[in-house]
């Protein structure tokens, strides 16, 4: 069976690569494109795009009216990626959403309207599923090994530390364990910052060196064992993989999914 | 609550760490060993073992009899283990047995006895729980990564190449996907060896070394990014989590399960 | 000091990286391209490189002759690079030369050259700074901790195994210990290519995922410890820290210098 | 050629291995150990040591005298451990002797009196051959790759972080190069620590987890590239390399050799 499908935001970093995935993909084929210009136009006239004859729609509307599509990826910002969504859902188009900038109030309304009209939908904040996957992994071993450090790596030009994924898996991990003080009661800094950021009990270790890339591991230990959960990101490449996943899993569903870790069983 | 517990084969070696186990665990209490001889004496005649009042059984029956336990742990050889977890079952005492060692017809024997009784059983044939997760979380990863490569390190003193952990790993990763060629189909070893060894598919390095103890990690690849999962055991401590982990499991159990996987959610 | 600089080659992957490398570098300045065509242009002239306003000769000595500088950058292909070299020392201009093409005898009698007109001169098969290291620092440590293993890993797109690096850095470890052979006498594969090539009693394993770059680690072992000595290259980026340090150096030669590491200190 | 070696504090931890490794040399023999107790006795009258025939003294001077000897190994506590050092080179016994307590002027005694006997001596505050070799890999490694942290992961039981030997690698690495600041200027902490300790400009991370043992990494990155130096101690048999290394190299020495470091080419 083929799917058929249109995505939004096809010159944005992640909508050219989901055009080039769905273009690769042998049971994908792309029907159209929604942008805020070149309306008219198919994408073999934009630069930088592959040389495809697919049409390119300025107004979500008419593109659901005229092609008969399965899957609405939805790449753009949340503003206009909600109208889009909501649209796509009462043309029964499932939506493949990656944002994470939708309110509590969007989604319910979303969930409401996914399900009157029975059509699957996911919102996803990140397609990234070695990622997710990671953060499961973590949240599963933290129950038998509750002993726990993070250690994310990146480049030199990133801002803020410690990391969003090293903060959000100590909080799945948060979920499964009690708060607790680890390491020895009367350990001591004799250089301060050595032991790392504490986040709930948790130490949060925060390398940045050039050549770095986007890297984590979450070490458990145990008496006589450790037990190492690393994902290394290399490029934007490994979004693609969490996208392909939602469109084949949304085609099964009749209702709005949240969070990429919900589609993995 | 405290937990009752009787331990057969107190003097082998995983038996003597789970006697000190026991002992330093606040919610457990040793109250009677079983070994072939050395019966009428307590712990603290027999020498390496802790000094504590506990009597030692050499008829498994009387001990049974005499004894008000909740838990047995056998940590025998499959063939006293079986008939040891045949009898602690008669007596309504929830048996735990770490072997790998019985017939598909005596678990099935000893399943039926446990469901009659409704006395909770576990058979592990392995007590590490980290090793155990890192295979769960293998099998669960190849699901959306298929691209996966094992390698193993252990000392140099160790005489099979691949370890039965990483054959073990290859088979609970093929029940999730399919057997597949990996590496370009054009690839060339120039060095005979080079890629590993092929298990369905699976490659599988291994490396030994002195100094290195039992390592395994499994690395899981899909475009721009890697995932891995790695397990390293230094000592015979790291059983003792899962000895614990069925100790309290197996309290809320009322029929058999095999596998420590198959307690951990 | 500021080094003046001619670049040969500046439309190839890394000549383009290395004018934009020596355009950034506040002691360095771009004097001059040879490029065999676009002659008379300047580099904003040419699509893909840097908007700068410097001269691009066809033909070498014209350039030597006319344009006034301290060192000459070669990243063109062995032939056209032999001639190059040769001319950039009868004319004192210092070479820098990625090339692991030049013959015995070209390279003998560049170094007759070199020592002739008392210029230096410095050819590097690898200017990766990092694997370099990482070769110098396995065949050291080999002296005394001589059981060695190699693993390297790289994209699944890659036609050989092992890699030319994992080969080369066997046979620099050769030089400093005796053949011999690892692991237990013993020991035997019960998968075949379980325990990887043997380069002279060292076991070289190649890992190929997609996701994955260019990685290579030498894991030494003896009685109660490993060490790990590991390069990851993620892109071309990387060979510019040693054109960068070749520059630096050889404006300190009277003569010829072979291969990166007779560089490091 | 055999050397006869003579062992002082045969009953400690180290010295225990020491006889043991000793013993299992082929090239060397154990000729007589000095002990504060037990004089008169041989090694196999002493529980816990080998059955062997090798006399016990408690008066140094007199084994020094009786006892035909190449190399004096002193694994005791450095008041002692002056003393007999002093008398060994006045014997003519070559020193290897494993402290970090001597003071300044100990070593300055020792070493005139070394050189005036032209007798070797060897003394190492740390015999780990493979920590001594990643902490000279990495000072080298800052020449090129001046951009460094450093993690190093302990049980929970060690109550200073960083470690001692992390704090003297930064010690070493700044020996190399400037004290920089490293990451953006602008980075922030969310969550205090999450950098970890800073050591002119190094950062430190020190992890703590119940299963780990020692060890630590020291990871280089560069533009597209990262080298990392890793060391696993995992028990006190990793000091027998060195203390072998040193016991045939004080054979070669005419005087004082301090640290393992400058005997290691």
């Amino acid at each position: 069976m083929q799917i058929n499908i249109i995505i939004a935001g096809p010159r944005g970093k992640m909508g050219s690569e989901a055009v080039r995935m769905v273009h690769n993909e042998e049971a994908f084929e792309l029907v159209a494109c929604i942008d805020r210009k070149n309306g008219g136009k198919t994408l073999k006239d934009i630069e930088t795009l592959p040389a495809l004859d697919v049409p390119v729609f300025e107004d979500p509307e008419q593109c659901f009216q005229e092609i008969d599509a399965d899957v609405f990826i939805d790449l753009t910002v949340p503003e206009v990626g909600f109208e889009h969504t909501k649209l796509a859902l009462l043309y029964d188009i499932r939506p493949v959403v990656g944002t994470s900038g939708f309110t509590k109030e969007q989604i319910d309304a979303l969930e409401d309207l996914s399900i009157t009209h029975g059509t699957g939908c996911i919102i996803a904040p990140n397609f990234a599923v070695g990622a997710v996957l990671m953060m499961q992994f973590a949240k599963t071993a933290a129950n038998y090994l509750p002993d726990v450090e993070i250690i994310e790596k990146h480049h030199d030009q990133k801002l803020d530390a410690p990391s969003g994924t090293a903060v959000k898996t100590a909080e799945l991990i948060r979920e499964t364990r009690e708060s607790k003080q680890q390491g020895h009661p009367d350990e001591q800094e004799t250089l301060d910052g050595a032991r790392g950021a504490d986040k709930d009990g948790i130490h949060i270790h925060s390398v940045r060196l050039p050549g770095l890339m986007a890297h984590q591991e979450v070490v458990f230990g145990g008496p006589g064992q450790t037990l190492t959960i690393k994902h290394d990101s290399f490029n934007r490449a490994s979004f693609m993989e969490g996208v392909k996943l939602s469109v084949n899993k949304v085609m099964t569903l009749d209702k709005l999914v949240y969070g990429l870790e919900n589609i993995l069983e």
